[in-house]
């Protein structure tokens, strides 16, 4: 049985059950229980394992596992644990715990191959063997400049390396192209670059170019997955942190400000509507209309928020380099609304005998469909440049435009027009 | 420059321009951009290479790279390059053409290292020297039985190689808990297994055993981030394939046929209004009212729609071991509904000056907030297990309901206590 699929068996248990893991469990099971397990089930076990199991377990995990562990223990224990490290572990550890928890320098690890440029192919192959095995990559060997500030100048393909001459010294077969982050960058830009150019691994670099560590796809893969569930959770309006098995109570404190931000919005269109009571009050008709135009509009802004969101979540959009996109997004609301409106105002005119009825809505949707597109492009552009996550807060912006707006447009023209109607 | 950043670049060249750059760069150049560019760019540029300098540039490809050019040629010239390849090569490249684009057999690549398990790992060693640099992955050699059929039986790990003594032979050393996939499994389940085992490459292996290829982690990076792009497009009612730079007419042409399903269902939840038009009509101020209920009950179904969603990218959700699940979030809509419905009852029997609307409201919301939850938990999963894809079809079903149960509620409400409401 893999440690994943055990893992996986784990979330079936009670957490007395979990407590009670580590008596059942011999100390190599339970390392690769705690590497794989997630930060709750980490934490529960790490309160039922003394100190000199735990600094055992830490022998044989990478570094950056440790911090994940250590970043969610009470600072008493934590301290007490560091003193217990060796000196040159707790110094890497401490270091690794200054960084957040989502940038390069928080998901990158220590355990990488790096030699200085002057060594010959023969010795580095004789480090792979020793070291090779405690590192999480042996495909790339990070070259260093030949002072104490270990900088990065190049890395050599294990490929090269074993076709290599034995006396050739690394800087004589390395590539000097490499592509690197520094450790205060956001781990979703980190995630951008190791997929547009296929890494391994990326080093991550300190501003004066030191090595300081390295971060590898399965983390990468991590984050990206990590990001797709914060997107799909903000689009409707929830956290990522809530599964099937969240609580009631914290379900109500994850949701419950989202709705009363919506009822908000809700009751500007309600009092867009209220404005025209008169109306209604004579054209009954309208009331039963009117939703239709406003679920349109929200429908059609959706769909030009979600290409939006897709462009943003991919790289860098300017306004001023998008315009003609813009221009034609608003005339695709014309269009669309053209002929949604078209269907609409034929069905309500026969539905309601009242021709002029029909070709009120169809004049409506046309224009709520063209303020849809116009907020659903600008709303995502906006928030993104005031670094607010636009998969969180576009729609609400967007509902509020096109049921108000949407409204107003619809009864408006309605009360323009209103001897017509009648 | 990285070839990636050139093909970024291609991005901003006229048709035209595309056209004329075979011209420009040599054949190594014109490899690297094939293989980084996307479908279209590969196409135009594909026709503007004579057959010959295609050939060559195949020499340096990786045989999934060259599946996918040709998979997007005419027929013709398919057929005319494959009669002009090596017979070995015509062969590999036939057998992958038969595998669909999104399967493990249409994105994995036969450039890996299989050695029977009876060699010694000096002549591993040797292998590798001369075949690691065209081979994918070198960090993995893949070790197959002894007869014919080249069945996979275990791995060895490039690590344990290098540090084993040479006259061993590798199913000594051999790992045989072999994580593998079928040809014919679905590209987003291989990127699950991927994900979850922490694979550099996974094998993709016959229904009897044999090694056929396999799947990088850069390919499978893809595939996320291409099912990421794919769930908000259809969480937004478009598709994945539209971007700021898509025409006018393809819009439409993707866009329009959404709006229109939802067209049907806005005029559901108009019908269910008309049926209460003699209500509104001596209570005026319903029609004001009764949007807020219904945009509530899509905003709380989104929520459970998107907690739904993202359980079931991860896995499988049985109707029976999370019916707890169920009744807790109809149980949340409880709870939010009368939250949201207390501060509307409230604000709107002082804006009416109308208490028994408040009361009504309140009722409305509890309830239309059950029916969010009940949808936005069932609809997902009906369609999961019809095998449509819950992010494409779950908003419509879930605001149909909403929408219309919500106006039915409210309205039935007002309706049966018309009296005090006058």
């Amino acid at each position: 049985m893999q440690p994943q699929d055990f893992v996986e068996e784990l979330d079936d248990l009670d957490d007395e059950d979990i407590d009670k893991l580590p008596d059942f469990l011999d100390t190599e099971q339970l390392t690769e229980v705690m590497e794989e397990a997630d930060d709750e089930t980490r934490q529960r076990l790490s309160e039922h394992i003394d100190d000199e199991t735990l600094l055992e377990m830490f022998e044989d995990m990478s570094k950056d596992d440790i911090v994940d562990i250590l970043g969610e223990m009470e600072v008493y224990r934590r301290k007490r644990l560091l003193n217990k490290m060796k000196a040159g572990d707790r110094r890497i550890i401490h270091t690794l715990l200054q960084y957040p928890d989502d940038s390069a320098g928080g998901i990158m690890t220590t355990e990488y191959i790096a030699l200085r440029e002057d060594r010959t192919c023969a010795e580095a192959l004789d480090t792979i063997r020793e070291i090779g095995p405690k590192t999480e990559v042996i495909e790339t060997i990070y070259v260093t400049d030949e002072d104490r500030m270990k900088k990065l100048i190049g890395t050599v393909d294990l490929r090269d390396l074993l076709s290599s001459p034995r006396n050739k010294k690394l800087n004589e077969i390395m590539d000097d192209q490499v592509i690197s982050v520094e450790p205060e960058v956001d781990q979703e830009e980190v995630a951008q670059v190791v997929s547009k150019y296929d890494l391994q691994a990326i080093p991550v670099v300190s501003s004066k170019g030191s090595i300081l560590g390295i971060i590898t796809v399965d983390d990468i893969i991590d984050v990206i997955n990590e990001e797709h569930d914060e997107d799909i959770a903000h689009l409707g309006g929830t956290s990522a942190e809530e599964g099937l098995d969240t609580t009631l109570f914290e379900s109500v404190r994850m949701r419950l400000p989202w709705l009363l931000v919506n009822l908000c919005t809700a009751f500007l269109a309600s009092f867009a509507i209220k404005i025209f009571e008169d109306t209604i009050a004579q054209v009954v008709a309208l009331s039963a209309t009117m939703t239709i135009v406003s679920g349109m509009g929200g429908n059609a802004g959706s769909q030009t928020m979600s290409v939006m969101i897709r462009e943003l979540a991919t790289g860098e959009v300017k306004l001023s380099e998008c315009w003609k996109a813009l221009v034609k997004e608003v005339l695709l609301g014309a269009v669309n609304g053209a002929a949604t409106g078209a269907v609409t105002g034929v069905a309500v005119a026969i539905i309601y005998g009242n021709p002029f009825l029909g070709v009120i809505i169809f004049l409506a949707m046309i224009g709520n469909l063209m303020v849809a597109a116009l907020f659903g492009f600008l709303v995502p552009l906006i928030l993104e440049s005031l670094n607010a996550d636009p998969a969180l807060a576009s729609s609400i912006f967007i509902t509020t435009a096109t049921d108000t707006l949407g409204f107003f447009i619809f009864l408006g023209l309605a009360s323009a027009f209103l001897p017509l109607l009648k």
